[in-house]
């Protein structure tokens, strides 16, 4: 797709804002799904930025996504809180899932929150980073409906479940780990049918759960590993779904009436390093940890040895300087969405 | 290898906690010791059951593995608990670790025990079960030596890190995903080299660090899912070994003095179901997960779509009939290892 622009991630994040804001949202909220949009683009996880945009106002307007939610505590200990998001943006729901799981932490070493029925809840790295940040380990899961196929049948059965853990790192940058257990994901099954390009083998089904390297054909993406990839992604389900209360796999596959609503379940658990050793000390010996294994022969001769979250940095860095390039048709859908409400284009 | 003997598994672990008495453990923490190698074989993964008894019994000859270690508390909070577990026998610290972790849980909610400079903690599933059967979440992570070529290196980076996630299961049998971050583990590299069997293309690399099926020439593993693979290796050595100021990839790999000494730490986590919501109703929730996905297409007409565990259950219930088999190497290797304590051989 031919980029129509780049735009500096400040003005597309004010921009965005502003749309959610027209949508419905506080102030405050927009700016936390806003941000969360932007800090995917910079990364280069495109398919959780701002091409999610329509998608979310089309939630709002139909109510899947509440503008105005009424969140509740439905448990409380001073190690766990568990809230129900009342169909919050993702992003709402989950910085301030941070944000309680930081104050626990901080008071008791470990803090977990659990977030029932929340939605898209974007690119989870996005969260604990902000735990990093503090000196903190962050770690996030998520649970969602079925796009992906369970080990050993031909049809999806567990979501492509994310996981990221995030630590501080060396220069204050933290290391993120931010993936999901799939073979593929969406995002690069959605590239490969634009492209044409026929996807390696044992990465996606057909329709009728048929093994096929025809992106066309392509419809259900395998897990990693196989049985390891479907077993994580069920056991986020037993953990972010059912310990709460709000099954999504069962309910979805049984056709429930209601079943197949987009909802999604989170998991955020932080560690305060202050609280066991040195936050200073732990990066030094991080980065002596990164420095061993970055000094290992590399498979391919002069490529370097990449640790978790390197290429997003490095994107992040050419983004913040070259701006968040936009396609063609993103910058058309972002304008449709702009249109009604009489929103200056950011570019 | 032939079958020399299958034996029955109360008799099989009695003999093999005597073993242990004769070198030095208590009777206690043989017992723990024993019970998890024979858990381990009675699953089917012989890897991690009484193949490691003459490992076990040579590291506490040496002292690598302390008979009579002196654990100590480091930190603690009403959430956390960090124990140095003084090169323990790896089942000793883990059962403490599950028993702590469970209290905490038990109080609050949730409950993490951290634990330092421990040994060869055998299958984590061990005691993850041990918390699923309280009505618990369990969750264990371990840090190991590097054994696992780290995604773009030619060389061990980051050990073959397993993860287990167990939950309260229907029919109040535990559903327990126990798993690694490998392609394929070391004892599917033994066994492929026993017997000659050329390994699929993308499992390991050669000495050297270039790819082979070869199973003579194999030699490191490769990570599973690639980058994602061996990231969780480094996030767990990141998570286990950095927050408790014991290091083991970088000092391993700098090749400091004493960086090579087998260690490990490890991570258990439990979530006390009950706090948030009934057990009973979590199991019948489960079960439905369980019944959705094993009514799903299989993939191979006639065979069963499997959750994490099954096919360790239906050998397990096969060899509680049948006796645990043991190959007539083993047995000759068990024999040695009694004949100067002069004990009785259980087959």
């Amino acid at each position: 797709m031919s980029e129509a622009a780049a735009v500096q991630a400040q003005r597309l994040q004010d921009f965005v804002q502003a749309l959610f804001v027209h949508a419905g949202l506080s102030a405050q909220a927009a700016n936390d799904v806003a941000r969360a949009l932007i800090w995917a683009d910079l990364r280069g996880i495109d398919t959780h930025g701002v091409s999610r945009v329509a998608f979310y106002l089309n939630f709002m307007q139909k109510g899947v996504i509440k503008v105005q939610p009424q969140r509740r505590v439905l448990h409380e200990t001073p190690a766990v809180q568990v809230f129900d998001a009342d169909a919050s943006a993702g992003a709402v729901a989950m910085f301030h899932a941070a944000e309680q799981a930081a104050l626990k932490a901080r008071a008791l070493g470990l803090g977990l929150v659990m977030v029932r029925g929340t939605t898209h809840t974007g690119a989870l790295g996005c969260y604990t980073q902000a735990l990093a940040r503090q000196g903190m380990v962050g770690i996030a899961l998520a649970a969602s409906i079925p796009l992906m196929a369970y080990h050993g049948a031909k049809a999806a059965g567990v979501s492509t479940a994310p996981l990221s853990i995030a630590v501080p790192g060396a220069a204050d940058e933290p290391l993120i780990l931010d993936m999901a257990s799939g073979a593929m994901s969406m995002g690069q099954l959605r590239a490969a049918k634009q492209s044409g390009t026929p996807l390696p083998a044992g990465l996606a089904l057909s329709e009728q759960g048929e093994p096929t390297t025809d992106p066309q054909q392509a419809s259900i993406v395998l897990p990693m590993a196989g049985p390891k990839g479907s077993g994580l992604a069920l056991m986020f389900e037993l953990l972010c779904s059912l310990v709460v209360g709000n099954p999504i796999i069962a309910d979805f596959l049984s056709d429930k009436p209601g079943g197949r609503k987009h909802r999604q379940n989170a998991w955020l658990l932080a560690i305060d390093i202050s609280r066991f050793g040195d936050v200073a000390h732990y990066q030094q010996e991080l980065a002596r940890t990164v420095a061993a294994l970055a000094g290992l022969p590399a498979s391919v001769p002069g490529e370097p040895v990449r640790m978790p979250g390197d290429r997003g940095l490095q994107c992040q860095a050419e983004r913040l300087r070259d701006g968040i390039p936009l396609p063609a048709a993103l910058c058309k859908e972002l304008a449709a969405c702009a249109r009604p409400e009489g929103l200056a284009l950011p570019w």
